[in-house]
């Protein structure tokens, strides 16, 4: 049996060196990149099988997603082959103040964008512990949306935990298709995930992170709110009691990444039976020790995050 | 005034290292690459004002192809900024007997494909001494073909003299569409470029190199038509006579451009008030010289040419 | 049902780029590489589940082996983690005529040289169709001559085909020691593969291939003997009749893997249930491909073998 | 008509990576580099026609320059070849704290040392909106201190505005040739730029900012006098009236060129009609802007001034 | 006559680029690395000949080592080849907050381990003013254990001033057997390094750290001893006489080694005869200067020093 | 006591990578070369005791040569330090057929070229058993031209072998120079080496290489005459009689620095005292190696040289 089953599009992300701009590149890092991926990956570095749905097109670029994915021991024997549409992409050219990190997405009309419910395996999703997509996958097309309703309603009628991170990208809907959209989802949730800033721009939540949470569980039945916060850590909402967690301290070599890291630890500690507070831990330590690393994939064994956890600070182990 | 513009769509080219796959490549190369901005290069860099008209999205990759064709003198003033389609792209794996090079196209929907005839500033056209592009351009969308048209009817009808490359991708569009589509911009055409296999896939021609001249001049009037057979060379028909020319040997570190510098190299003669002969000869020269350089684009000054032509032989210059 | 499972080390190589000499390198690459891995991942690229059995320290580079070999598919769920001993390396400097290729191996004390017999999970054995190790696996250590003789029988015992290959390393074991050793293990082997020299130095087998196949094949019981012979290419003799398959040319940027490459497509297109005739070309084309990729690791798809088949030639494909 | 037109000269700067030492290097990266070209760039890449006037060497050193200017935009057409000098060259060594950035120059010889009035095209000085050099270029070589002069009185003469900033290099002279040299060039100067330290070493002004810039523009009637002053900002003159401008926080990625990027984005906005404040604005925010990106030049668009005037934060987009 | 000779291991140290892990790299920069090597180097950059002994693989490995030391001046005739023993190794990973910097040992069974005492040859030993080895040579093997021993004595017999660093590794033995073992040396040791966490740990010293020198002088007649406290600087005892220094600020970019600077930098301004006070300078500034370049070795010039000494800040030097 | 003790200058060299234009390059490999440190090198390396004189600015760029001669094992301590002048550079740009490698001397005032007699400690002249340099020292200035002379005759006057290589450079100095200066040497010189084609350009000697050599002998009275003619091998005469050698056929990986290795090897087996064939045999092979590795220097072994004698042939040792 899978652990965690996630759903979503995995791009490749291309980047010049830091301190080079896109525009006078020579040459680019390649590395696979997309959010559910991301946390399917935290979820088997710390130890759960966990799976990853998606269509992919055919081709040698398709193929370089899944050898990355699976050199983390993701599975990947769900991904459905697409003979003909294209693999997403997105850049990213690191910043430095004042300078911002910049992310220029070129996924239109990604295999991903075409994949219908009935070209999935949803014995897959059946057969998991615990079901997880974010706000990117219905954002990508109406095609998906359907989709991600399907997937997550499969999910819930067979009994698998559900959940969701906001994750809302300005680049890829606006607020007013995004909000409608995501609700129509939360019927099919548990376990929501989302940043203040996106509670308030997607859904119209304002008030401090408590409010906000109180406000989702009470109005959609979610069993656990996670509101994050940025440098001023998360809060959680469980059966009414809140827990609070605060950010792990990092020196940042690349930020991208971080929420799902985040997201990775949560669910990877609940699915080790850890309670809320112990998940909040784990996901703010992963998240800090992902900001440490190249590209967006969290490449962490428990130890480490145990580590960031014991002893939060530096220095040489030898 | 203008000596030279060219029209078509220039993409990145993403290449690994020689001797890895795509599949499992970390770094690529990017540069720029197309073959009428290819043509642009070459007869810059051998002595003429060359000038290149597209359309490319407003984005950093957009601004990296015009910065790169600008550094080889390429005048970019006449591209067409689109706010919102994307950039052209294509892979490039470099084999090696028995695997073959592999060329990816994701070049659909680029920006280019939706080029109108009135973006466009004619008047660089009009002021030109020559106007070339390849099939390649009409067969990237129905759009660009009709505008491949109109401006190569706006050079005919403005006194401006007119090249053609049949150029033909079978990954772009079959002979059955190429056929008619080539040969109903043949009567704005004064100089063809075609490889006896294309003259053979796409218009159906049978015979030797010469025998196919003939007939396509006869019957579409052309003033001078150059086949192209590969190893064994290029063969000219102009004013009813038949120059032939061979192929200068050469270690071949990349072979993609060499049939955009071969026309470079004979058009840049050509507008020196070169023969048929000597044109044929710098086509040769360049396209050798081509070969020993990484990427699409023929790094290459005159006295790279000449001695070609003079020494042909390689050696160390100290 | 694992289609088949291997069994053996799998070091860390590393690299100076071409042309540099390991006594003056700056960079090394660094990729996973062994007989038993390399012949897994072949067949698992080509369509089989192959899982690979070893013992690795439990560290960073232990892990890096294993992700390099999950990227290509390989199921290394049997893998006995080590907490003490050390990863195996192999240190390669790539030749240029008249200096050899060198292979400089730093393997001693290597975690799977301690790995015992009931380390293993011998179920991942029995379950599977198809047994695969080589002659370096029993040169390793004493501990493992008697592993790899338990592994065989088991897999005899259940009823698996076994395959072995011969794969003298003259830096790891002397003519004396492996003559013994290998020949105490044919009673368990199936399919045995020999390069000619080594059949001679180890095996003390005169003669021509199709004799020393046969010899071996009455001696011994083989079902199938593999004989390969360099550039003249190979030899099979099975059920009494013989095969013999020529080299398809290469232009080689890597030869190391070259004879791992054959036999992962000898066993891929068994498993397929192809005959001998079948099996030799896929071998031999698979061998003719990886020589193409730099790197132990054939990173080959089915369609790029049936390509060398087809064609042969090269070329660009666009 | 060109916006600007700027005189000096470009070299090869050759750095090797971070961390490293020049005296251990095995890499040098190699870039254009000279504070005229740097701020030609500048202007030509927010928007204006931007010219640069030089001697460079007739090979592939000099065409490099070339090539990279253009890239930019700039035109080099004014450029005059020189069959037998060398090209300039300078050596950074990025420091850290406490181990300085080292710049070594290696320039003496270099082909614009010998530059003389009647090889330049004067008439692209005379169709220019702004005429733009600095200190360096005096100090190059007697030969360059008259040309500087007869450059300037040429703009002068034709109603060309100029502009000239003190750069003081303690490399390349001494403040007792420095200053005369100066002083002498003043005659033909509208707009002043230099470092309080520069004005105080060279011109021994000593005195607050201001102070500096009221005595200077009284002494020698300069239209604007702009005094810079590190981390505590700039100062300008104009018309009597006092400007203060503020730095913009910046990650220093590299701080070679942020005074020619300050220039520069000054000059761009007034020849887009800004008033001073706005052009020391720009000036600022091109100066923070550049400090983030590896090299000598800011490449840097129109939206990213305007950014780090708008917000100064940095952050993802996306 | 020698300087300073040196006695211990050198490894080669592998690390994958800053941001990267171990178990995903593709690429390891090799360089060689040990303490005494380092000590020895830091000295003949500052103006002594230094040599050092061991014992290498006769391989191009072995040859690495020697290359890159004689490339700082080190003299390595004294070097023991070994025809048959491994080099060893060592992995760093360069952390960043919260992560740690990882270094991997992999040296067990290099051919150091078995270097005994008639292999070398003392009178390289007794020839010189000075002989240094430090606490990981006897940590490495009970072999070498006695020939540090043996090599010290011989020193001391002849009359040569010796100095020691405690230097212990955890990851190489326990303080219960590098108690007895660093305490065995002391007699024959004159001048003694040691981090106070070392004397603690090891030595079972408390106290501050004057507490810590003036029982070890006392207890075991050091003519020095010298105590370092991470950032809050170091103390010297000497004569009775307390020294005190504090550390120069550094912006690091690699750590390690650092102590190996320090002491490097002692010597060498104690063989230049400079007093204790002028050391403990030339020490700190030593390793402040290290921490800003990447690898083990202190890439470092006198005028370097004396900069950080005379400056302490950076800066652009043109 | 030196084994030999070699004159000349040695340059840094710039590189761009294989298939990259100097003119497009980003990154540049940084390697020490020059024909008489190049030699030098060889010899320390197939097991002699040489020594480099020269002069060599006091920078890091002089540094970074002392230090690569150093690494491979040369005794610099004759080097004599400049404060003022450059650093000979020179560029390289692989070329592949028809493009030529192209070498851009930038050598022009160098520290070399300043380098008097009175500057050099002649005693390590003296105190060498062979002294050797090539025709590029006497062509980089009059002052070398004159130090050049004294050197070669302080060897000559205390009984030192003397070896001379005329190594003509065309773009260094005229045949009706070159021709008089060389001669003007030649009653120095014990050991003359020629290429066939030096000899008629800049000697005036027609004939084939016995002609050539008999020529020289009688008319100059060299003890040995060495011609090499490419691919045709090499004839030594020696005492009247005379020896042929071949070519070791090799992929060539970098052809600079072959004439060289020839030299080095030469020499060498001469110092161990072999005969002329000997000699002749590991000139040839050493030759041959040089040309598989990146770079000027032939980073060789006795071994490898005696591999490439043995066999020829290349493989992969394992």
């Amino acid at each position: 049996m899978t652990d965690l089953v996630t759903f979503g599009e995995t791009m490749l992300r291309l980047s010049p060196p830091r301190g080079e701009r896109l525009e006078t590149a020579r040459e680019l890092e390649i590395q696979a990149g997309g959010a559910e991926s991301n946390v399917a990956i935290v979820a088997n570095r710390l130890g759960h099988d966990a799976a990853w749905l998606s269509k992919l097109p055919d081709s040698p670029l398709g193929r370089r997603v899944v050898g990355e994915l699976r050199s983390h021991g993701v599975d990947t024997e769900g991904v459905v082959w697409d003979p003909d549409n294209r693999q997403g992409l997105y850049y990213v050219e690191h910043g430095a103040e004042p300078r911002p990190t910049n992310a220029i997405y070129d996924r239109a009309d990604a295999a991903v964008t075409t994949l219908e419910t009935d070209e999935l395996d949803l014995a897959r999703v059946r057969d998991a512990e615990l079901c997880y997509t974010s706000g990117i996958t219905p954002a990508l097309s109406e095609t998906l949306r359907e989709t991600t309703a399907d997937v997550l309603a499969a999910a819930q009628d067979a009994g698998v935990k559900t959940a969701f991170d906001i994750n809302y990208r300005g680049k890829l809907w606006s607020p007013e298709v995004a909000g409608p959209a995501c609700r129509a989802l939360f019927e099919h949730i548990d376990v929501l995930f989302t940043a203040q800033r996106d509670a308030e721009t997607v859904l119209g939540r304002d008030g401090d992170a408590e409010t906000v949470a109180r406000g989702l569980a009470e109005d959609y039945g979610f069993e656990t709110v996670v509101v994050t916060r940025g440098a001023e850590g998360a809060l959680a909402l469980h059966d009414g009691d809140v827990y609070e967690q605060g950010v792990y301290e990092a020196e940042t070599v690349d930020a991208i990444g971080t929420g799902d890291a985040f997201v990775g630890g949560f669910l990877a500690k609940r699915l080790d039976g850890g309670d809320i507070a112990e998940a909040l831990q784990w996901a703010a330590a992963t998240a800090s020790f992902k900001r440490t690393i190249e590209g967006d994939i969290a490449v962490v064994n428990p130890d480490d995050v145990a580590g960031v956890i014991d002893e939060g600070g530096r220095g040489i182990s030898r």
